[in-house]
């Protein structure tokens, strides 16, 4: 297919561009670990975001709720409460090492604190309230006291989120939406009683009922007179996997219908004037909502997000991708390297596709001349910025020819780098290696290799209209970079006759 | 043009791989610099030599030869020698850290010590005789004893060569051949005296009258009773260079002429019963030898290169590639990155195609089948290692596809490693950026990012015959390995259904 | 107190130094973290073990034992087995690049494969024998092949111990030796039939009813005539800790007792005509045997340390300190990083002063002339090297002078380094600090400084005796090398000069 | 020696601590290597200066000036320039990544600039005016303009000097007074015209003559209308040496001598009403001038530096120790790691104790309380930071105790750094060792470890007046920080009885 865009001086499309403001991650207690650390200074290395959110702050083994017997000894002796934050010390340290500041989720229970014994995933997160709110809002305070006592002012920026799709019941004990309200209320009250700098909201819902919770949230923080932050929800846009094995199979939604649902999460919200305008994080989003779904680890996944990066800002204040890496353990330890997980990562560090999404995109600065659904055009000091991609689901198979006319005289240098099936694609690697579950030392190192964009270049001149063009094959994602460029040869360099003489 | 080649079980190739011998550096004083350290340190990471050599031990940048007045206010009063072995060590830590030896080249002559005012290159090294052969004899004695003291019983077994193409006016006054031999004796006589494992030769000759100078040396060696323990000779193969601002233009000469020409230089020694057999070191070879000859930064270079590494060990013990890196000054400091610098990697660290012909040679272990201008088939325990070119000199363009008809049976993996104009090609880049001298960091990132080669695979089944097209573009040079390779899918993982259905 | 100790040329004593053989960590969970690994790391690169050993390779954390329905949606449908070495790959992989093997610690079992609930630690290892043996000795043939596919022949050198402390009711459910001769037999057997080259042994007994169990085991192993490989068990030295908050504390027993109990293992083995001379291995030992005496992180533990390692390879083969770092949760996760843990280094990667027993005792290489209490003196090529201590507990405060005579001629330069109180006391700065729980990075940094030895030197000159004199402070630790030298000023150059007139 | 200070709340002195403005480093060439590379890194990673002050910008090793003939066969054809910033690029990077900035130093002269054949030093700089004022000025202009385009706007606030002790006959031809003075303008007007935002100064005279030079020049400038940015000068406080060998013994000046010389500078611009007030930068100082003085190694220079850090602020902008580094060479590569070099850092990485001068001012931050010949006292938010020193020349040896009476009240804990001959002295390890030429890795290891202060501490309670008494040994230099802190135990931890009575 071929499509010619022409493009002109004071043309300009919306775009807010939010790709680093936040990343996703497993359970926090996974952010002990070795490989987690460096597949996250990979992703901040190469790509840099300022956020990371996930899971598990208050789950055991973060260990920081302890209850102790006076006298040790004697069952009936008064229990006592005391805080530890040594893994929270070593979690943050990791964090601010590599530029990362959290973005706060209340959660889940500890258990001796919890309610109930209803627990989520393989790694048992406590999903009930609390059965004291008063204990609760100690713990919140408590741990909050000890990040501003250890970070700093800086701190008290830190995004806190209550809890995570309360919507669910495995997530929120029948889904219980009075309770979860009231988990709200206390957490907000008691945080903002600590220090009015901290912003607070929720509800941290998916796309379940979430019209319903929106509204009613909303509403309830209304008429508590609670003026929250900001207000949190979650986008997955695949339909219901189908199980085999270790994997769930999940095809795709098209895209347009997950933005309309965004639309009406900013309408209910804009619906209130209280609250019109109020900041919406997307605190999770990806294509499928399961650790274990092969899609996650495909050129698709990679040309999908380029749409999604393009569209997820317009009326949203970030999108957090779930998750930077594959350190992940909700079903369970992955078998295998390439395991269809959340992270742009795959364990080994080598980047999937997805990597390279955020990464062009967190390049795409300058203004924003064009958008539409296979490409954007950025204006900038130097040049163009370009993205573009060729979504091909469920086995199509179409090359996308795009021509751009873009304003423009003298010489340009055109530098791009290209995603796509034959020439960035580690998966394809693995399963042609026979899908070994350990790699050796040489396998790891041939899979990072091919786990790179292809990097092309030309010279363009120009006089008046700039000609560029682009051929994406299937599911290829590239970046173009158009920069003025006048030829500098050193005296008596001549590339031609070096390379066509000799 | 496409070539079909079966291979049997049985058959055989002569090929003696000595890729990784020895590599040339530029004088030792360079060694010191960081950015030196630091190609040096890629190299051996990615390709991994065992001995380096160089000129300059005794330039007077190294600071060896000291000369001083027992009184420094009397000229008159008597004049003393002392070494100076600072710069020395710290050259050699540095080899040592990064897993290398020298192949010492004893050479130039410390000003002081020297007979004349002659130099060679912008670095000035004396290219006379010693004013006193004692001295020279002390010197030699004093360096190889403290290389022994201070890198243990191994400094015997580095490889001594004396002096440089002393068949060259500019490198020996004169080009005095009796000179030369008596350099030659007094040299060996002196480190055999020290301590009889020292390994010495010479006469390191370079193509101008070398048949003349070999018999000649073998000559002098027979009627002196010198047990040398092996020659050492230079092997270049382009033609006179045209020269234009900072650069020569130099073309091409057909590998098989230069083949020849070494086959000579065997011929000569093997006609000395004495010498039957000798070891015969390459110390240098190249292309163009010029440093400042395009065609060493192409992607041409590489796939000749490919022929040459093929063919080098047919008649000799060891071929030293000159250089490694673009640290080097013999011609000034180079103005560009890309320059066309001796080295397998440019200034800024990053890898030219050449380099990776080493790097792919070095991988060739295991039986040799087959070997022929285009390509070498080697068995290996798990498959067969391939390594294969097209070269096309002079502005041809021909693409080349190579069908092999291979013994198999069963599932194999096969990945490719290609390296060509259009996928690792960083002269291209940096000539499309417009030829900047000094590189911004993105700059040097993208070029870094743009000189690696192109990872591909496939699986493949064979019923006793097993058949690998590969399709060489312009230059290409081709590295492919194939592997008995079962599919071991994990339970319920299908990648043609994550790649085709979702 | 002053004692003088007069060494002749021929004087010899027993010293069997295997200080490297082994070193003891936290269960094998633990080793994914990144600060166990930073710990590790400076262990290696500062002393360098070959050997690790710790509890938990079956532990669900490591995941490696697995079952699923073949329906999941039908509870009633048949469950299999699958294995997980996912993280046990991550694991070994960080072993390898730190130069380290495993030392194979057969247990604790997987939650599905237990037979009862007991469990043990805060991080709940079950401690019942397995519900099926068949389906154990699966685990650990399919666990050991993975190995010997991963790690290559070296895997059949990994030595392997089954279960731990068997004779106490907490690790081995009911203390149950029948059974555990069951568990090990079984366990041998499957072993052994895998490959013979796998080492195989046991008990793995600490100092309880010790004579007892060894000999039953030896028993029956002679009755069942298997030849097993060596023999295990643990060592600690100190009385019952008194309880207070988090802590334990508990006192010194007197060394000489501890090595009177490991004689009688020695003796009862002996007395078995089959395993005369069997090797020994003491896989723990430490002073106190909880990870909350504050007794670890001093320098009493360090003194104490030195006479151990003098005497501990006696009898034995090898004793592995518990352990090497403070990642370790058995009593939970600690409060503060100086809180009695088990480990060399403190958390935060500070060395204890116990780091430097090890540190001082693995260059103990030459021959022992003279062995006492205090004292150890080696001979060398070169010289001396010595290592002395000054055992003060329970607030003793001595000052311990020893004048060691030694024959010698010459000049010779003495350098200690010295561990003392005042010298290398991270406690006690930690202590003056107010004892924080998170430290600051200043805080951090200067707390490794203060974990340093104190390097003293000076110049001896002897004629036939060479008298040197080491004086101890409070529980100091000295080691101190002895070598000939002779003074080579440079030309002109006169410290005396410089350092008593400028 | 004992003395009492009592300090009271609002005891206030001037102390202009401009510690980290400026460093000086030997030629720019050096700036290349690897080793100069890593001692300036040490330098920048524990104290962190701003600018990097040498000579041999214009050098020849750094190869910017060029000459070309038009047909290089031809040596009538016309004669062009151009300029080579390959090497500049590499340097200004490093000082980059190492957070630096040049004090950029115009000089020396190009050869082929060069109206003369006189050199200084062992690397032979050209010290005579440009043959063409003109040509130079091209030279300046482009060096500058190519660091404005590769640095970007933070090259404008790069100080300018211009040449260097032009005072002195062999730095500057004749020292020829009125031809520096046509020097300094014509660059001056040059750089001016560029961009007026550079800032350039000088005469950059050592102490020969110079109120007479500093006189004339400003009275040169006013006369001429030159509004310059700063006036540069030299410090060097020792007497003349006396040599022996490589060596020159070099005895220290009283330092209140110096800093009334110093006071003349000031005294004598601040009579120009134009220029009163100017900064005076000391671009140079140390206390020999020497490059092979031992006197730099020693304890004694690194007191003898406290009280000079703590004065040379009184009425100068900067001062910058010449230098940070003993890759350094003047007189010739140096012959062993200790030699009397200039540097704080010895050539292997080991810092010698003036190194912990720098690092200790560096962290006297907060507001002078107090100073006299032998201390200096701050106060900060959390306490107190004291320095102080006991200088010992000419082989005098006093201990000094200080006692500190300063207002405070609660608790306090003191920690103190101590650099004296005992502690952290290696040039006597060194010494004792035999003064080796070449090190080991073991001697170099031990060299590093013997070369880091003594931490010691205590905790201090005080009612309104806070006692400190601190002992100095022998050329002791001691760091001392008292903060307010509270004893927070973990629960049930007793630090007494963990090290008293177990």
């Amino acid at each position: 297919m071929e499509r010619s865009i022409k493009i002109s001086e004071n043309d300009r499309a919306v775009f807010n561009n939010r790709v680093d403001f936040c990343v996703g991650t497993g359970r926090m207690g996974l952010a002990l670990q070795k490989e987690y650390y460096e597949q996250l200074k990979l992703v901040q290395k190469e790509i840099g975001f300022k956020h990371i959110r996930g899971h598990g702050l208050f789950c055991d083994d973060m260990a920081i709720y302890q209850e102790y017997r006076e006298d040790p000894r004697n069952p009936d002796s008064p229990c006592h409460v005391e805080y530890n934050f040594t893994y929270l010390d070593l979690v943050m340290d990791s964090y601010r090492e590599l530029g990362l500041r959290p973005f706060i989720e209340l959660g889940f229970m500890p258990k001796r604190l919890a309610s109930g014994e209803q627990t989520i995933f393989y790694w048992k997160g406590n999903t009930t309230p609390p059965k004291s709110y008063e204990e609760w809002c100690r713990l919140v305070r408590a741990t909050l006291s000890h990040l501003v006592q250890r970070c700093g002012e800086e701190a008290y920026e830190y995004p806190i989120e209550v809890w995570n799709e309360p919507n669910l019941p495995g997530f929120w004990y029948r889904a219980d939406m009075k309770e979860y309200f009231k988990l709200f209320k206390e957490s907000f009250l008691a945080i903002k009683a600590l220090d009015s700098r901290f912003k607070v909201g929720g509800p941290a819902i998916c796309g379940v009922r979430d019209e319903e919770w929106i509204s009613e949230f909303m509403s309830f923080c209304r008429s508590e007179g609670l003026k929250i932050d900001f207000v949190t929800r979650h986008h997955y846009t695949t339909e219901l996997p189908e199980h085999s094995g270790h994997y769930g199979y999940a095809k795709l939604m098209e895209s347009e219908a997950g933005f309309e649902n965004l639309k009406t999460t900013r309408d209910i919200i804009d619906s209130f004037p209280e609250y019109r305008g109020l900041p919406i994080h997307i605190t999770e989003f990806n294509t499928s909502y399961i650790p274990n779904c092969p899609i996650h680890d495909t050129n698709l996944n990679a040309a999908y997000l380029g749409r999604q990066l393009s569209r997820l800002g317009d009326v949203n204040e970030s999108y957090s991708y779930w998750t930077f890496g594959d350190i992940f353990e909700e079903q369970g330890v992955p078998f295998t390297p390439f395991h269809g997980g959340f992270g742009m990562v795959a364990n080994g560090c080598i980047p999937k596709p997805t990597f390279y999404a955020f990464k062009f995109f967190k390049q795409l600065d300058g203004e924003c001349m064009y958008k539409d659904d296979d490409a954007i055009v950025m204006k900038t000091e130097e040049g163009y910025k370009i993205c573009c991609w060729n979504i091909c689901p469920k086995g199509e198979n179409k090359e996308l020819t795009l021509r751009l006319l873009l304003p423009g005289s003298g010489e340009y240098s055109l530098v791009t780098s290209t995603v796509d099936e034959s020439c960035c694609n580690p998966l394809k690697l693995w399963h042609d290696m026979g899908e070994p579950s350990s790699l050796s030392d040489s396998e790891l190192s041939l899979l990072r290799e091919a786990a790179r964009p292809l990097i092309g270049s030309s010279r363009i001149a120009a006089d008046g209209e700039l000609s560029v063009s682009l051929t994406l094959g299937r599911n290829a994602l590239v970046y173009a970079e158009l920069k003025k460029s006048s030829l500098t040869p050193d005296r008596g360099y001549d590339y031609e006759r070096a390379t066509t003489t000799l």
